[in-house]
C-alpha cells in the first residue's frame, strides 16, 4: 500500500474494525472444563510468564497478590484479538455500506470519494487523504439510530467473507487470545476492550465474540443526540467525531471509562505503546503484552513498515519495558478458532 | 436560596458531589443472609412493585423474562442513593479545597469568586453565576494527577462532616436505596451509577458505599492528558469540561459508557427525566423509580421550587409514564444507615 495509507489507515481507525454476531465458536464452556486453559499456546517461556503472572497474583498470601476490585485487564482489538489486514475489517464495513447505500445517492457517480469507491479505485479513493476515510466513515456510520446501526452491522458480520480467508471476519478472532480472555476471567480478572476502532460498531458482536459486555468496550466513538421519536427516545448517531482512542487517547480512554489503572494490558501497535506504559510503569506487578505478528503462512508477518498496525517504537523498548513480546508463529499452535 | 442558584447549582452538578471512603457500612454481607432484601422498606404497593418487577424478569419461562446481559440498573446519584441538600456534597468539598489551598494564593484575596467564599460570603459567590461556581470546581479539580486526586476526595471524605446532621458525608447514604442495589446485583442485574456528579470525585468512595466498581459509575468529567512523569505514565485532571452527564446528557452517557438501553433506572429529579424516558420506553419489561423528597423529620422536603434536585416535570408525568414515585416518609423504615 502507499505511504499515505498510513496515517489514513490509522484515522480509519478511528471508528473502523469489524464484528460478528453469530458463528462466534461458543469457548466459554469448552475452557472451563479442559485441563489446560491455554491449550492453544505452545509450551515454552511466553506461555510460562503468563500463568506465572496469574498464579502469582492471584494467590492469597502472596507478595503480589492483587485484589479482584484490582483486576483490570485491558485488550487492543485490531491485530490483537483478531486481524487487521488487509485493511481494518471496520473499513471493508464501511465501503459495503457505501455500495449498498449507492442506489439511494445518485449523486455519488459525480462525487468524490465516493465516485471512486463505487468504481473500485481505492488508489484514488486513499489519495483523498483522512478528510475521505472520515467521510465514508461518517457517511456510513450516521444519520440512524443506535439499535438500526447495530442491526446493520450484526447482518453484514453474518454474510461478508475475507477477501483472502473466504471466512466470515467473526471467524478471523485468535483463538490463543479468546483463551486468555478467559483465563483471565477465570482468575478474577475484568476484561475490558480498549481500541481505536468504533464503540458502536465492536459492540454489536465482541459480547458473543469474546464474552466481554458492552459496557466493558472501550472505543472511538461518534456524538450522539437524544430524541424522542413518536414517544420513544432514541439515540441518533451524528456525523461527529467524539473521541478518538489511540495513542495517548488509550490511556486516557482507560480513565475516563474504568477509572483505575489496568495491571496486564495486551497490544499489538505502537497505537498501543501508552496504554501499555500506562499499565506496566504503575507500582506492584504489572503484564504487558505485544502480539507480534510473525507468521506469514496462518495469517500476515508485518511490523515495521506496515501501513496498518504498525510495530517500531515497540520492538524497540518492549524487552527494555519487560513486555512480552508474543511470536505468534512460534508461540500459538493455531491462530483461528477451528 | 436565591433564585440564580439554580442555574449555578445544576451547573455546579458538573462536577460536585460527595464521597465517602471509610466507615461506610458493610451492607453487603447482611443483605445476602436476611430474609428480606429490602427490610429498610415499608410494606406496600411501591415494595410489592419492585419485588414484582424483578420477580417476573429473573424468572425462566416468564414472559417478562430478562436475560442476565440485558439486566442494566442505572442509578442517579445526588438525592437517589445519598442526601444533596443544602447543598451538592461535591459543592461543599470543592468550597473546603479552596479554603486548604487559600495559603498558596494570597491573590484570592483580592480576587473573586474565592474572596467571597474565603470571607464566608456565598451570597457574593453564588451572583458570580455559572462561571464563578466553574471557576471554583475547576480550580479545585485540576491541576494534579488522578490519584492525587482520588487521595484529596478521601482524606476528605473522612474528616468533612455535614452541616446539619453532623454526619460524615458518606454516612449519608439512603440505606433502602443500598438494598435495593444489593437485591439487583443478587439476582443478576448489573448496577450503573448515571449522575451529573464529577466521575472522579464519585469514583471515590462509591465502590465501598453502594458496592459498585469504578467502571460502573457514569458521570460528569473533565479533560485527563497522558503525561510521563520521572518514567512513569500518569494522567492529569485539565482544567476543561469533558463530558456534562446531566438531563438529555444521561442517555447519551448510558449509550457513549454502558452501550445498551437499560430496562430499570431510579432517579429523584428533572435531572433525570430523559433517562427514565429512555429507560421506560424502550420495548419489553420496564421499571422507573422517581424518590420523592417527602420527609422534613429525617431528611428533608422538597420538589418543585427546590434549587437543588428539582422535581417538577417528573412529578406531572410520572404517573402517567408508570413510573414508580417513592415517598420517602411513607416507604422507608430508615433513611440512613444505623
Amino acid at each position: 500500500m502507499k505511504n499515505g495509507l498510513l496515517a489514513i489507515l490509522i484515522l480509519a481507525s478511528i471508528s473502523l474494525m469489524c464484528s460478528c454476531n453469530n458463528k462466534a465458536p461458543d469457548i466459554s464452556q469448552k475452557t472451563s472444563t479442559i485441563a489446560d486453559p491455554l491449550s492453544s499456546w505452545n509450551e515454552g517461556a511466553s506461555k510460562t510468564s503468563i500463568i506465572d503472572f496469574v498464579t502469582k497474583t492471584t494467590k492469597e498470601g502472596s507478595a503480589d497478590f492483587i485484589p479482584v476490585a484490582d483486576r483490570i485487564a485491558c485488550f487492543d482489538n485490531d491485530g490483537c484479538l483478531w486481524s487487521e489486514q488487509p485493511l481494518y475489517f471496520q473499513l471493508a464495513f464501511a465501503i459495503d455500506r457505501v455500495k449498498a447505500m449507492a442506489p439511494e445517492h445518485p449523486e455519488w457517480k459525480t462525487k468524490q470519494p465516493f465516485k471512486a469507491l463505487l468504481e473500485g479505485d481505492m488508489k484514488t479513493v486513499m489519495a483523498g487523504g483522512e478528510h475521505a476515510l472520515l467521510e465514508i466513515v461518517m457517511t456510513t456510520h450516521a444519520g440512524m439510530n443506535v439499535d438500526e446501526f447495530s442491526k446493520l452491522v450484526k447482518d453484514w458480520m453474518a454474510t461478508a467473507t475475507h477477501p483472502k480467508t473466504g471466512k466470515h471476519y467473526n471467524e478471523m478472532i485468535y483463538q490463543p487470545m479468546v483463551e486468555l480472555l478467559h483465563y483471565l476471567r477465570d482468575n478474577g480478572y475484568k476484561t475490558f476492550i480498549v481500541s481505536g476502532g468504533g464503540v458502536d460498531f465492536m459492540r454489536a458482536w465482541t459480547e458473543e465474540a469474546y464474552g466481554i459486555p458492552s459496557d466493558q468496550v472501550i472505543g472511538s466513538s461518534q456524538k450522539v443526540k437524544y430524541e424522542v421519536i413518536n414517544g420513544k427516545g432514541e439515540l441518533i448517531k451524528l456525523p461527529e467525531l467524539n473521541f478518538i482512542d489511540d495513542k495517548e487517547g488509550k490511556p486516557v480512554g482507560i480513565h475516563q471509562y474504568i477509572g483505575k489503572r489496568p495491571v496486564f494490558t495486551a497490544g499489538n501497535s505502537d497505537g498501543d505503546y501508552a496504554m501499555l506504559q500506562y499499565t506496566t510503569t504503575g507500582s506492584g506487578p504489572r503484564f504487558g503484552i505485544i502480539v507480534h505478528h510473525t507468521d506469514s503462512t496462518r495469517e500476515v508477518a508485518y511490523d515495521r513498515t506496515s501501513s496498518i498496525g504498525r510495530l517500531d517504537k515497540g520492538l524497540d523498548d518492549g524487552v527494555a519495558n519487560k513486555w512480552l513480546i508474543v511470536d505468534m508463529m512460534k508461540d500459538w499452535k493455531v491462530v483461528y478458532p477451528q
